[in-house]
């Protein structure tokens, strides 16, 4: 992995780089442990925007440079860190508001990862801690490494867990672990966060990337854009659904629409002729209108 | 099993057997691995009506004959398998349509499934594939031989998962490894089946019936039809449900209405007497009205 | 642990001890396996609104005295046990009305723990069966004795999982394994809960009330009890909203005020001074009131 951003913004606080099909996003503050700032948030936004409209980009892969993964909130404030009047966050916002308060920052990547049409992988090499675990919880995989260290601490900060993570904690290790986690405010260990389902394994730090881009790679290798796209989507928004007959509705017209298009014919023929496929549609151009992106945003915001 | 349908209609792609409370519904097209047309949509719908209208049957048993349980979408038509226009599903739409267009077959399948009053058991003895595994989602146990093999290859097909597996897959186990194998359209084995949590138990080839028979077995010696019924509308339900209290009206009610029925007389007082239970109520006749069916059919349906 | 009530009234089928920030809650009706009545749910709400207005009590511990936890309803009425209009409570309804008819016993015991802002821990002692069981499906945590057993049995008997085990019994151990043990209603040992994610650990008997007090202990030790209330109430209300969304908004306005609150300040000043923090904050004065309470009775109630 280089140093060198080759394909995004000059950033400041991460690095995006991109080849083979996958953008590898490093939070980059190592003499912190990566610890998040807002400087970090927009940065992150704005790597997603770009490897979300990016259709050499198939699959994200976000990792920490350095020991660290992301040790949290970088506390380097003192005890005004989290003062919004105190740190300027009241008057600047800029991440936006929400209700007449500055949106929680932790949140606004959160969001941005749920909303993407292509799945983000979390190779988790060190302490997540903080907003630093609460920010892989949209993603769709995390692995970690033996050294990983992981820690819902806000009840011990005094403040909540954020990111939007009361919603997304819940649904993907269950609300009793969640619970558990977050009331004691534990620091636990890799072996603990992949009996818990947090993380789905656990590896050798010299193997985390090799084992994260290898999973990447089944699915540039196999798979078509759109149908990851739109199957991120659906799944994702159907969390929050009353009924399946909402994701039946939408499944009848996305394989009317899907069922006619130049990947299905594609990825048919190739299972047919026992070949690989190469599917020609492009998630920039060719995203059903059927399909809504989630989480949409407010009508208010 | 006998090859002879005893208690269904004549099916041509699927045999319906009834003994001892259990109906079993084989999937039959044993040269194709029992691979899904609309046909068969057709004859397991119809044959999910007879099983849930007879008081003879207690729970429901899906398998597949031969060395196959469904290989998935019937890929004979070749590159326009998935087109409704090419194959005829646009002018003729045999399942319905919604919205305008043809209903997918596979939720159709599944969306019945979902508004049984008795329990399905999905016995996997082989390839489940495709809507082959999506439509054993709104199934309450699976569980499957060693030499099973499960895939939700439709990322690799240019489509997407149907079947209402967007609401399903995340429910049954968890959104992160329900993404993983979408996302990456892997085909796995019965190994990783388990510890992903789509099935519950893998056993012998030669003892999957023998198994799924003796969990149903359980149910048919010892409960109440109605009790069932009820609790399957409520359990699956309430996964789309706000708030606890919604549950806890229609609770309300049917303690009221079932405490006072000849079923929970002869529950307690068979208990009491350490004798087995005669339960005297029929899920046809008896079904309390209080209780909604789910998931119900959408008014502009 | 002490026969006598300490802290709180003076029960008679429960005991109410409190020290060292944890209240317990003693189900004692031991020649009956403390058996469920509506004097028992009456003194459970009692108890839990006392627990949850004391600030010195920041853990909630329940368990049973003798040999069992709770073994379910009490069947000493007989067949007429669930008989509204037999046993009394139809006219008499106690526990309130909805819609005109008695407000399920279970369920009233199970959302009144579901609105508390303190973590609530199982210590299962011995025999859940029934109420005995779905009581504690709203608990954030449960651990077993090696004896314990557990049954959701109402199937046996005639009626249905009450006490909102609908919507909670699905959302803790997924729909899958909860579907198998309400349509068996099978009774199974401690192991088996623990396989299918009932309870965290099993320990052997003698060792059961130290390992939940050490649970205990690291919440009432390290955490503010502001922020464990605040995520207590998000958690566990988000399980149910549609969309991530919902929670940022809450996030964002939680964050500016506890953020700039005493318990934040201290939380931070204490983690770099690398010294236990003492947080200063009341539950009963200082919660947010941007943050709801979970579940709120409808208005209809």
């Amino acid at each position: 992995m280089s140093e060198s951003t080759l394909d995004g913004p000059p950033y400041t606080e991460i690095d995006y780089t991109s080849a083979d099909g996958i953008a590898t996003i490093t939070l980059r503050r190592p003499d912190r442990l990566n610890a998040f700032t807002t400087t970090m948030a927009t940065e992150l936004i704005d790597a997603f925007n770009v490897a979300d409209a990016d259709d050499a980009v198939r699959v994200v892969l976000v990792t920490g440079a350095g020991r660290g993964f992301c040790a949290g909130a970088d506390l380097g404030g003192g005890a005004a860190t989290f003062d919004a009047e105190e740190n300027g966050r009241a008057s600047q916002t800029p991440l936006g508001t929400v209700d007449g308060v500055p949106r929680d920052g932790g949140g606004t990547v959160s969001l941005r990862i749920a909303e993407m049409r292509k799945p983000v992988i979390g190779a988790i090499n060190g302490p997540a801690v903080g907003v630093g675990v609460t920010m892989t919880l949209p993603m769709d995989i995390r692995i970690a490494a033996e050294e990983a260290r992981f820690g819902f601490v806000f009840a011990r900060r005094g403040i909540i867990p954020e990111a939007a993570s009361s919603w997304f904690l819940p649904r993907v290790v269950g609300i009793s672990q969640a619970m558990e986690w977050v009331a004691t405010g534990r620091v636990f260990d890799a072996a603990e966060a992949l009996a818990g389902g947090l993380v789905s394994r656990v590896v050798p730090a010299d193997e985390l990337l090799p084992v994260a881009r290898e999973i990447a790679g089944e699915i540039v290798t196999n798979t078509s854009a759109i149908s990851v796209g739109v199957a991120r989507q659906l799944l994702w928004s159907m969390l929050g659904s009353p009924t399946p007959w909402d994701a039946h509705r939408y499944d009848s017209k996305a394989m009317v629409e899907l069922g006619a298009g130049a990947d299905a014919a594609e990825g048919v023929t190739a299972f047919l002729e026992k070949r690989a496929a190469r599917f020609p549609m492009r998630l920039s151009a060719d995203y059903p209108a059927a399909i809504p992106r989630w989480p949409a945003r407010p009508s208010d915001w």
